[in-house]
């Protein structure tokens, strides 16, 4: 591991069998999978997807689209509201290739039909819970008019209704973590039952969280899967057990430049331009910004507790520690950092390397 | 305000007050303003600060001093305790300019000693309540030996004692920011009595927060000025009373791309790979990612408290605003935010746009 900067590891190994797991459970739920690739940003762990039969991918802006579209991606949806300022660079990716957008209000649907020049799929994008974006799940009324609407127009086509069921991220653990995912279905399905109802032909659900993606097993009634950091995992969704620590994929190794005794502290290279701010409040009550693991024999070893970065400024993490690894760890050394959140800390970095030393820039940034 | 996706503004006119600003109380006071450029990493800006007299900067990272000497900086101190890891990028550095270094333990002292190269300015670092590096203003001993040892190496020339108090950022008001500065130049100032005491020919002291060069007045037995967020001040600052609202120099604004009317919230184009996820808690006791301003005749106007940014995702920020602003708000309209964290949003950006129209690109990304 020779670097002297902070630097993000990917174990590639560790990530193909994310990708694996996620693709073989949609392929046995008849789901089309088409990943969210907004946490790695990354033609080259695009190849990773392309490789395991991945043809058709999620990203959040047309920034991101249009990156992917150049690297020879065809089907792409944009979860996002649609940002109508961006209709021109909409339209250009529209024609090249088979882009998918989301309404969540009758505004943007309306200006879509007046402006958009290619025959587009449009998904309704539902608030099961999550209160971000999206038309809530209880508002049939308004549901059905943008539906209607999409239906009527002759260059806008109905394709179903989307939903990211993000408050499954605030689930203590697994079950709680299923109940987030059969009280989406049951409002999803609930929709799509009334829709066909009131006259529309078709309606595909969409489904996109990482933690019901990786823990669930009853996928009846949907048709697409659309999670997207389960390539890498990391702490948040080890805290609620949508993985294990030998899923995560990431390390980023940040160089020590000085210790403070008194508190048994390291400081390292390596702050919030290098992590991003995410927080995790660990079971002892603890704010966490990444926890300490260390390489044994080319191997990330686990996950250490009682070691684990404590604040960040721009350019500075702190990291607690205790005796042992105090005096062990070194001026010069590199240490592993498990990060909170890999898509922020993917976002902030803009590059990375493998664990087998080939490095890469994230294209999309 | 043409644009289509999240975009830093910056109002140079206020900027360029601010520097005037903070660069007369130095003039005033007989000290070397040497500002941190890591809150803009912008050749541009720093382009701003050399029309007003400055020829000296500080960085915390070899990645920025590199950049800026590329620009034509011939003084730069990287106030960041010296990573060894990088030696060789600082000594090809240190035979092209004035480079200055940080010390906070003996072991990269003892380092530099046998490889640094070229004669090299010595800046040993000093904890006077921040905690997060340097030599605790309280251990002299310890403080000692690193200015003994400094002195006694044939490369390395003992340059004084510099610190961040940061702490400041903590206080609730100015006179709070007025007992940090206090506290801060009493502990610098008996340190460099008692290293004179013992010897040492001349201790310079550096000190670099923005709350205390903006607010204090005495900077007796202060050699040098180090502040950075001044140039764009942020919520953060306005909080403590550090800066008024009009001297807050910059805004990003973010397309507006759905409206949930359950809660009055406006959702917007504009995450946290915008903003970054800095986060003020407001004197109500609300979590706040922002504040909404309004643009009337070509000015900003003053914060909407009433209007602010309650959470953000990557991509996703969500506004709650009142029935006046929800109403007059449209869908593909544009707002303005005032950013918690102005370093943080300019580093994420990555670029920013002036508000007379010019574009740049931080070129230090």
């Amino acid at each position: 591991m020779k670097v002297s900067v902070p630097t993000v590891f990917i174990d590639k190994e560790i990530a193909m069998n994310n990708i694996k797991k996620i693709a073989e459970k949609a392929k046995k739920n008849n789901l089309v999978f088409r990943p969210h690739f907004k946490t790695h940003q990354s033609v080259e762990v695009g190849k990773w997807f392309k490789e395991s039969g991945v043809d058709c991918i999620t990203v959040s802006s047309v920034r991101m689209a249009r990156c992917f579209a150049e690297a020879g991606w065809e089907d792409i949806t944009i979860a996002f509201p649609t940002n109508i300022l961006e209709i021109r660079e909409i339209n250009k990716l529209a024609k090249k290739i088979k882009l998918n957008l989301l309404v969540a209000n009758l505004e943007t649907t309306k200006f879509l039909q007046q402006n958009i020049e290619i025959q587009t799929d449009i998904w309704i994008e539902i608030d099961v819970g999550y209160h971000r974006s999206g038309i809530r799940w209880d508002n049939f009324k308004e549901i059905l008019v943008l539906a209607q609407e999409i239906e009527k127009s002759s260059k806008l086509s109905f394709a179903g209704i989307l939903t990211h069921s993000g408050h499954s991220y605030n689930s203590k653990n697994i079950s709680e973590i299923i109940s987030v995912h059969e009280e989406s279905l049951e409002r999803l399905t609930s929709i799509k039952k009334q829709l066909l109802e009131n006259g529309l032909k078709q309606v595909k659900i969409s489904i996109g969280d990482t933690p019901t993606a990786s823990v669930a097993e009853n996928f009846e009634e949907v048709d697409e899967l659309r999670p997207g950091n389960f390539v890498f995992y990391d702490l948040k969704m080890l805290k609620i057990n949508a993985c294990s620590e030998k899923d995560i994929a990431i390390r980023v190794a940040c160089p020590v430049v000085s210790k403070n005794k008194e508190g048994l502290e390291l400081v390292i290279y390596g702050g919030a331009i290098h992590f991003s701010k995410d927080v995790l409040l660990d079971e002892e009550g603890r704010y966490i910004y990444g926890y300490l693991t260390e390489e044994k024999n080319n191997e990330w070893g686990p996950i250490i507790k009682s070691s684990y970065i404590s604040s960040l400024s721009q350019e500075h993490g702190i990291i607690i520690t205790d005796k042992n690894h105090f005096d062990k760890i070194n001026i010069g050394d590199i240490v592993l950092i498990v990060p909170v959140h890999s898509c922020l800390t993917m976002n902030v970095m803009g590059n990375f390397r493998l664990t087998t030393g080939e490095e890469y820039v994230s294209l999309c940034k």
